[in-house]
């Protein structure tokens, strides 16, 4: 038997999609690092009915552990706590020392509300101390504080970790939580899994189906091991969860996809693309520089992603009209003309005047048709060349026949581009042409 | 009483957080048009019992509708259609004539599958043509046909309507589902409620709180309608759900609103910055050319993303680098060396080198600290300036000082440089400097 937890999220803008959760998939991460198995996540509006049934819900689930996000704002109708509190059967006290806390937090920013008297602002927040007596309270990071609430002595049921809905409080406060007495014991019958994530470009579902069927046959117990696989983007992803002692059967499988599928499998270490060319391009010292025109500015943006971007992004530039391809990044108009601007032709132009007008070594040029409008037989929606260029003059050119939405398009041609490089740093390149 | 729904979403890689579920906030949207109240959204994994369970938990609840998404696959752990019959109290049976349908659609596709017979491949898909006794078949768009499954004869409980998983499939059935007769039956008793949404740009949530408190002091009956708030970067949301009847409430509400807010209140009929700019640009017949730093592509990839901007976005010029700031853009060195790259000045020429090199009517300029590096006491991270400059002469330039995480300040720095821009396509321009 291992530890099973559930994740209640409350908040109308949640469930009537407006805003969409992030809490629910971070704090499904968490629990999977902790060996606890989750059961469910259930989305409910303010309504402390519909919070109290989505309480009752889990604990007819039997889970140790109950989440809640949401809900706890000084506000009347934020009752996540008292809910919480007469789920576990524990009566609501004032927790003076809380009291001041929240105050000495809140009374500096009442400037934020001109309106109200010190003593108003106060009043708000004495809400936010009325906490479950015997809970254990996790210090505010903004003003609402969480709460580790057990159930009362006596009574069943699975311990709540009440959190508030801000990912920027809620992050913090989860660590705290964890760190507590009443979850540990809580979760203490978790079994510590394994898992392992393969990450492969440009391989269809299909195929990896194809390759479990084979798996089965060779004799690879996949019973005693948990294989999720999904696809996004062009990206395929195989994540396989298992208790210790079925280490082996995992490894004859990895063994079995890494034969059947060496020249896709671009991570077996938890790493996505965007991490590995940074790290390739730091690693050889090497700048890039885009040419973009159907992703408008997408692969520019990804590149710079993440901190420390300006060691290896020197910049770009975005040519959505034809006269600024030719003007702007040196595509030659005749080039243009004869080949169109969504050519091989023109991406390589792209690449190149991108490298030599923003001064790097790797330009990286992008030219398709996005859609919705604008596709001809020759060349439909979704067709999308992208090239790379070397100053060393090495070269890598593809074409990608995108499917889906123009946000597809876009989208996917930005992820292959990343890919595109990655295999050129690793040392990938077209033969030169004759 | 109103009719009532609830999302069922199934599936491993959802519930894990690996994939985050698009289909719920799409279906919520879908049912409040029809006047169907949205009772909770429930994630489970792929097992049968989990997914019972839910269909279970939903049906205590009382409510008409439940509409699942997922596992409708041709492989065998594929079971809400199962798991559906049998909470449904109908038997599966075989329906011949969908199975003729799907080979139809699968068998052109057996290249995918190399290594499978034609005969393994109807195998696998014939389980998809088992569906429940009685219930309404919506043809696929994929290989998965969808379900309306209303309850056995004599049994209480929801209609569920089944749809496949992939957002593409799922969207149209949806519509499919919406016009079978046995969908109108469950929800005949749906109200039909009003909606409105008013956007603000650039004002806290407090003030908000404030304002209804306002409202409420003036004798607006808030107890009538249903307000909800929620911000997302700088933007604030005010969501208002009400009967008929209660049309005058909120109409008095509005009132309020708009006499406090009027300045920052950028939208009544639904419609977000993008779109109106993007208009605004068409009607005006002008066009756009972006400098950008920190946000790195992204205010270009964000005004490229509808359809048809290459009505009005001519390109740009990322210039992550200084050099390339000097070089491509235009900068003046002299200005960096006087003012720092993170200055109004450098804003200013950003968005003037834009808009003369690639040759737009308005150019606008972004740079700043994204940080979570690079920040100093003078100019923290955070710190973003943004420039719009017009070829008529006009310009707009504004500081802004934003919150959160590298993400967060690129993030708002876009939004925030498409709400100047509506600005200035709406008349304002800072007065020329003496």
């Amino acid at each position: 038997v291992s530890a099973r937890a559930a994740i209640v999220v409350t908040g109308t803008e949640v469930l009537s999609g407006r805003v969409s959760d992030r809490n629910g998939p971070w704090l499904a991460e968490r629990l999977l690092e902790l060996g606890v198995e989750l059961a469910q996540v259930t989305i409910v509006g303010d309504r402390p009915a519909d919070m109290r049934a989505a309480l009752e819900w889990c604990a007819s689930l039997g889970v140790n552990l109950v989440i809640t996000s949401g809900g706890l704002g000084p506000t009347a109708d934020d009752l996540t706590a008292t809910v919480v509190g007469q789920f576990c059967g524990r009566e609501m006290v004032l927790d003076t020392a809380l009291e001041e806390r929240i105050a000495a937090i809140v009374v500096p920013l009442r400037a934020r509300w001109p309106h109200l008297s010190e003593e108003a602002i106060r009043a708000s927040n004495r809400k936010q101390a009325v906490v479950p007596a015997g809970a254990t309270v996790l210090e505010p990071v903004g003003t609402a504080p969480g709460l580790v609430v057990p159930p009362a002595e006596g009574r069943d049921g699975p311990t709540v970790v009440v959190l508030p809905g801000p990912p920027r409080e809620l992050q913090p406060l989860w660590e705290e939580a964890a760190q507590t007495e009443p979850f540990a014991h809580a979760i203490r019958d978790a079994t510590v899994y394994e898992q392992r994530t393969l990450r492969l470009f440009g391989l269809p579902e299909s195929e990896i189906a194809t390759t479990l069927r084979a798996a089965a046959e060779a004799g690879v117990a996949l019973d005693r091991i948990e294989v999720t696989t999904c696809v996004r983007g062009g990206e395929l992803e195989i994540v396989t969860r298992f208790e210790p002692d079925a280490a082996a059967v995992y490894a004859a499988l990895e063994a079995i996809i890494r034969e059947r599928h060496v020249h896709v499998l671009y991570s077996d270490d938890g790493t996505h693309v965007d991490e590995q060319v940074a790290a390739l391009l730091r690693a050889q010292g090497l700048t890039v520089a885009v040419g973009e025109s159907c992703t408008g500015g997408m692969v520019l943006g990804r590149l710079t992603d993440r901190p420390g971007a300006s060691a290896y992004v020197r910049g770009g530039i975005v040519a959505y009209a034809n006269d600024v391809k030719a003007h702007l990044a040196g595509v030659p108009p005749e080039l243009i003309e004869a080949h169109g601007a969504v050519s091989q032709e023109v991406a390589v132009a792209l690449a190149d005047g991108a490298r030599e007008r923003v001064g790097a070594d790797i330009g990286i040029g992008v030219t398709g048709v996005a859609g919705p409008d604008g596709g001809t037989a020759e060349k439909p929606v979704g067709l999308v060349w992208i090239a790379l260029t070397a100053a060393d003059g090495r070269r890598l050119v593809r074409r990608a026949d995108q499917r889906g939405t123009r946000a597809d398009v876009r989208e996917r041609s930005t992820t292959a581009a990343l890919h595109l490089l990655r295999r050129l740093l690793l040392g990938a390149a077209d033969e030169p042409a004759a």
